[in-house]
């Protein structure tokens, strides 16, 4: 465990921090947890103000943050994009609709005491590392933490109820056969930002991660490089496969869930060709996770998923509907989980 | 007085409670308004929150619950079915921009304490009861309280405003002539939860109700036995017409309001007919609420509505801003019952 | 310091104080100001709701609102106008989509304690008047204060913002050579309410005020009159000019910014005529602030702008990031001075 070194830091990327520190803000999560169970009054960030910058949908991210901060006495102040002057990166701005980025971030670090925010997909131009980027930018003009909740390449919050969710149902991750598998969905457009947060933050307790995905899903291989020190450094492992049913093989969690191909987006292509990414989701439909499929796991398996899940495609109703599913605790640890990162870092 | 049946409890509609509740609804309700013109910080639902899912526009509603929650100590967590993964029926699911209802709302009930909804009209398939049904199916699903801000059969908020209206200004509702009328608008799409609910309200208190409407614009037969049984059970009366003026004749309150017909939208027909709807419409248009009507009333009834009106077509401006009027009164207790809804079965 | 006028007031416009009202202000804000740095916790407004009606973008009126209210123990309502039956006008009323603005106004003073509004531009039909006319309609009807958060003649809120600025930068006014420059900026659509207000604010305080603008950006000559005759009775001057840099010479402060031209928009002309703004904004690219101007100033002097700003427009990059600029402490004495307000009317 590691305290004293959190106070005005941003929250972009597990890899970002040790495992000392990611200890740290697993066992303020739990505490914090306990805590609200409890009925234990924690006002921590009593009258600090955390912004919420929202260039997509959300249901969980929004509201858990927003219940959130007010456990601990703050302010979220919800902003979609569009009724603010739209932050925009120098050269993409349009006068009195865009506002420079560094301009905004800059006005709500003298109101506020946190910045949090969203933006991959449209939002990021399909150009894989543009929205990190944009969340990068606005972290370096501010002067209060930076949160991130969801760019293109990161979802660190998400990686962290994962690990707790883990955790707090299978005691540790050590030796357990941890699989993030891709799963087939009707939508194209989901940013890769869960699968590559949860293996960075698995990577660090010594679970077997297995990788499964169809030819032309893979990830950034500087993220599965990461893995693999990980995987070296703190005794697990990281192996990668073409084959759903191999992995799940005895597996002890499983997360199948959809994302793009970074193939055939910007900037392994020039734009985002849809088309191409049509074929390849098409030639796959098969990656569903099913009561058949589950049957090769361990009994008393988990199923993970982010949400929302495209029903009768990613999964069945039967397996997120049945006995391993652990969709919601995952879903209630984003709350504990992103209290204790504002409550250490603001 | 029936006090301990409400925590944990859904608010759907009027007729899911006892008079013995609806008692103990309203005696809180007016405690809290005095408490609140005394000054004194009532906060029974400290860092507690309520989710507010709107699927149509709210003005009243919408500020006297975040104002009302906030009064508790509570966070209201206003929500546009826009902003987040648009709850959706199974079957009516689109990949990655709607999610099942039933997993928002379990979502919701791990992160908050209570889950309030306004959903008709278009936004409910202009299906008759459809729109109830949705909140039924989010309540049967979640873990915390639901309350109906508002569907195609219900407004049980505005029913118990109503209530609380009549009793401060004539002292009791018992062999008072009330009358619910319908009246002309040029806006066609009203639901009938407003007549529905307040009729219902008032249904308990031996009141001598009367329902004034032309042909066409017949409420729900299960609500007019409702009416009917307790007016037998409670010592009052419910009386049908197609009269205004003789429905107006000697009142003691008089609530003329708008609302489309049962007769032209589903189920009654496969699909919505506005051009029908128009027709019977247009054949009412002297149904209006003028200084001539009001004159047959009593010389101190009251004129009530719930707002929004639509001036010169529902009622003239000397009715609504004159001395028979107590709308603006009505739309503050809105304020005080929810909070005493929310106070009790939160 | 007169202290015991200000409870249940609106406040609208700058003019609408004395200065020893605005004096008042000033100070209580910049009390709060060293209160919030010491971490003093000050409830003034403990369970108060102030409701936030925009019908314009905003990044930091609402933010300084939502944030100031928070500090002050009050909740902030924000509401966009669509997201409500939008208030109207008698006349521009739509069945079932607008309200009667009065309405309106009556009805949120029965459930919260303060309204502020932003209403300019095209919400105002671009017909120079009519947006204060309608901020000043709500406060007719309001029981409870009306704060302006900008309309198309004021925004009282900036003009404290900025004389707190200059104050602390410079000491005080007196003497001061302050020059209000239009500036050139493909945006043609911005109101004359931040000029109006700054030189209202300042008039109060024995200053040199220089007002340039190219022929066709004149003010309001009933504004201009205040500023004479203020700077007669508090021992300032006012002087016009359309001679951007004879105004820049010597210069304690300039505030070069753009606004649209009064001669092409009604009431002068009968609509908005944009080819004509467009034509008088192409002629004058060169109002620019550039390093080359600012040398002409004072050595300290102040670069101020109230943003968002159109940055190779309005001013170059290296003079807005420059040594003379001041404009995050401008933005953060948003806050200040609206606590003040908030607290003192309230």
């Amino acid at each position: 465990m590691l305290t004293n070194t959190f106070r005005g830091r941003d929250f972009i990327a597990i890899a970002d921090f040790t495992r000392e520190e990611i200890d740290t803000i697993l066992d303020t999560a739990f505490q914090l947890k306990l805590e609200r169970a409890r009925g234990v009054q924690h006002h921590l960030l009593a009258d600090k103000t955390v912004f919420l910058i929202f260039y997509n949908r959300s249901l969980r991210t929004r509201n858990s943050f927003e219940c959130g901060i007010m456990h601990l006495g703050g302010h979220a102040n919800y902003l979609d994009s569009n009724s603010v002057y739209t932050p925009a990166a120098a050269g993409a701005e349009k006068a009195y609709v865009t506002e420079r980025l560094e301009d905004v971030s800059k006005t709500l670090s003298r109101f506020g005491e946190a910045i949090a925010i969203r933006i991959y997909g449209e939002a990021a131009g399909w150009n894989y590392g543009q929205g990190n980027d944009y969340v990068r930018a606005f972290a370096a003009a501010a002067d209060i933490p930076v949160i991130n909740m969801e760019d293109d390449k990161y979802h660190p919050c998400q990686g962290l109820a994962d690990v707790m969710t883990i955790k707090e149902k299978l005691g540790n991750l050590e030796g357990r056969k941890i699989v993030m598998s891709w799963a087939y969905s009707p939508s194209r457009k989901k940013p890769v930002s869960v699968p590559q947060s949860m293996m960075a933050a698995c990577s660090f307790y010594g679970a077997q991660l297995v990788f499964a995905r169809p030819e032309g899903f893979e990830l950034d291989p500087e993220q599965i490089a990461f893995y693999r020190a990980n995987a070296d450094r703190y005794g697990g492992s990281f192996e990668e496969t073409d084959d759903m049913r191999a992995a799940f093989e005895g597996a002890d969690v499983v997360y199948p869930k959809s994302w793009a191909s970074l193939r055939h987006v910007a900037p392994a292509v020039p734009v985002a060709d849809w088309d191409e990414q049509d074929k390849l989701f098409d030639a796959h439909k098969d990656w569903i996770c099913d009561e058949a499929i589950m049957k090769l796991t361990n009994p008393h398996s988990l199923y993970m998923h982010c949400l929302p899940c495209d029903r009768g495609f990613e999964v069945t109703d039967s397996v997120i509907d049945g006995p391993h599913s652990v969709v919601f605790d995952q879903a209630e640890n984003r709350l504990h989980g992103q209290k204790a990162v504002m409550a250490l870092t603001m």
